[in-house]
């Protein structure tokens, strides 16, 4: 006999990124960044250290929301801070949606927002992206209580603009979050929408353009009527008070990860260039990564499994539409380096061939 | 129109205790540790302050899973981390309740588990405490999917002996959660009860004993069968690096938490001597705190008030048998030296009578 719930039981689980305890490998495969936080952050939080973390926490968080309302030129009654996005996501799916209602997501796009959709007993829609990763008119689902993008998308790297975006908040029943990871590494987003739609959560991320992805913070931007409610539904002290140290000075420091993100631009179209000099298709990347697809006859999982053993780790996902392609995160130009070596000696020893 | 679930939208939510943010107060209101964190955590934090933080943390904590369970004489696979106790409480609750769904919890309590019954749409059964804080037969609800006990209990400080427990979870539907956040503080604990009973949560917290309340970590003993269960529940890295790291210094350093323990307990006492020589009712306490009855004619609220313009923070529900109340955390010796004082001046002065 069991104690959970059907749905529950039945579930497989969210399954993250390989996070290999030994440390000794190339990490190319969970979109971290592969510059250093800011020395300013680093420093905020070590003054930190001190007989204050006795005392809980702001329970929202208010110093992070003034200072990133200051920023992005909104008011700090439009976000609301989270341990990292996957809180404020979870918040989402348990405030607008319940079991049997419809939530909607691309196909292929970031896991989770199936996992959450099963989490709740929701009734999951998804819709897959065409080949050219725009989505399709069914995107928009009658009754639908939540729809998902990521945009850029993940795995795909890929992009649909702002102002495709605002038609379907326009025309979509529920709310539609946009979720903004990548945002950073783009020339384009959607925070102007906020504004405009009643209905739209934009979510954006410490982890990725400011290399904190340790220390678990995201916020949502969106109409106060949102926030409020979306308040009773989080834990009392869902961000520590570490963290919210950590997202005043990262937000403080604009400059540290703007460079981080040139370089990252910078060696994303290396990469690009060097993979389509090998024969690889790449999708065109808005993100700190790219979605590499095989040429004919060369197996990605191969290349995955012979990439691992060269301690290199690369996302490779063994599902449909993705099976053919390796995800791959842009570090550090020498890692970046060593990756296309070794790619390039394994296609040439052939060790990447459909047997 | 609302885009919220129509539970969610008729929701208050939960209000936590003030966090002053001019901090000037003597707080005693929210039950934190008035002594500072162990410099042993310090140091680990400060240690691990560096580039990894743009790396993800381990998704299932396992450095600290290992030293709980090794400090606990348990296993890590019965341990579960997660972001304090109330990210556990959230997550015990959509592992084991859906709409409808009976959840059963004492009163007076710790109200946020009334709090994550709505948030579930589920069907809060209260069942009110004996006079004696007793938790009498008809807790054991038939077809009752979660259960709570707080203990030892908040905000009465009171207990119930692990020999009681462990027949109610015998006896009761679904799984029982043993909120033991002020276990430290006590005698006893339910600990063992892990090893007997396939349905018993045992919740833990480094917020009160360890003095790590902005910190935010707790644990969850259960047997692996439930463990595993609620892993698919929980985001996937719910605890941030530094988290982890001070979990580990903490629970090594069980001397600094165990000297600030007894500490407290003996201001426990001398705080309960001196209130009950003042006229009030002190309820037996195993925990960081008191709850004080007020004497006849005089109000519990306006004593609040009162304390509050001389800058002491107690905490007042204003709440059926709570209401003649205050529920006073345990400072420093200077602290409650202060209160006491202020306490007295009031009484004397008859500021806090009845009018």
């Amino acid at each position: 006999m069991s104690y959970f719930k059907e749905h529950i039981e039945k579930m497989t689980g969210y399954i993250p990124g390989e996070q290999p305890r030994d440390g000794v490998y190339t990490k190319l495969n969970t979109n971290e960044n592969p510059y250093p936080p800011s020395q300013h952050v680093l420093e905020a939080i070590r003054n930190s250290l001190n007989e204050t973390l006795r005392l809980y926490p702001d329970p929202v968080a208010m110093a992070a929301r003034l200072k990133i309302a200051e920023v992005l030129k909104t008011k700090p009654e439009r976000v609301m801070a989270g341990n990292g996005s996957d809180d404020l996501l979870s918040i989402i799916v348990r405030s607008f949606a319940g079991p049997g209602d419809k939530i909607v997501f691309p196909y292929p796009s970031y896991m989770l927002y199936k996992t959450l959709s099963e989490l709740q007993n929701g009734a999951a829609c998804m819709i897959d992206f065409t080949e050219d990763y725009i989505l399709p008119e069914d995107f928009i689902v009658k009754g639908a209580k939540v729809s998902f993008i990521a945009n850029p998308n993940s795995p795909s790297g890929t992009m649909i603009s702002p102002r495709e975006i605002s038609r379907l908040a326009s025309e979509i029943d529920g709310v539609l979050v946009i979720d903004e990871a990548y945002a950073d590494f783009s020339d384009e987003n959607c925070l102007p929408l906020v504004e405009r739609h009643d209905n739209v959560l934009l979510l954006r991320t410490l982890s990725k353009s400011y290399s904190l992805a340790g220390i678990r913070f995201g916020f949502c931007v969106a109409q106060e009527s949102l926030i409020q409610g979306m308040m009773k539904v989080k834990d009392s002290y869902n961000v520590d008070r570490l963290g919210i140290v950590a997202a005043v000075a990262a937000m403080e420091d604009q400059k540290t990860m703007m460079e981080h993100v040139e370089k990252i631009i910078k060696t994303r179209e290396y990469l690009t260039k060097a993979l389509q000099g090998m024969g690889f298709f790449i999708y065109p990347s808005h993100a700190n990564f790219v979605l590499a697809r095989c040429m004919k006859g060369v197996s990605a999982q191969n290349l995955y499994n012979e990439l691992k053993k060269r301690k290199i780790l690369v996302r490779y996902f063994n599902i449909r539409r993705l099976d053919d392609c390796l995800r791959i995160t842009i570090g550090t130009q020498e890692e970046i380096d060593l990756l296309i070596k070794n790619l390039k000696d394994l296609l040439i020893a052939g060790a990447g061939n459909i047997h």
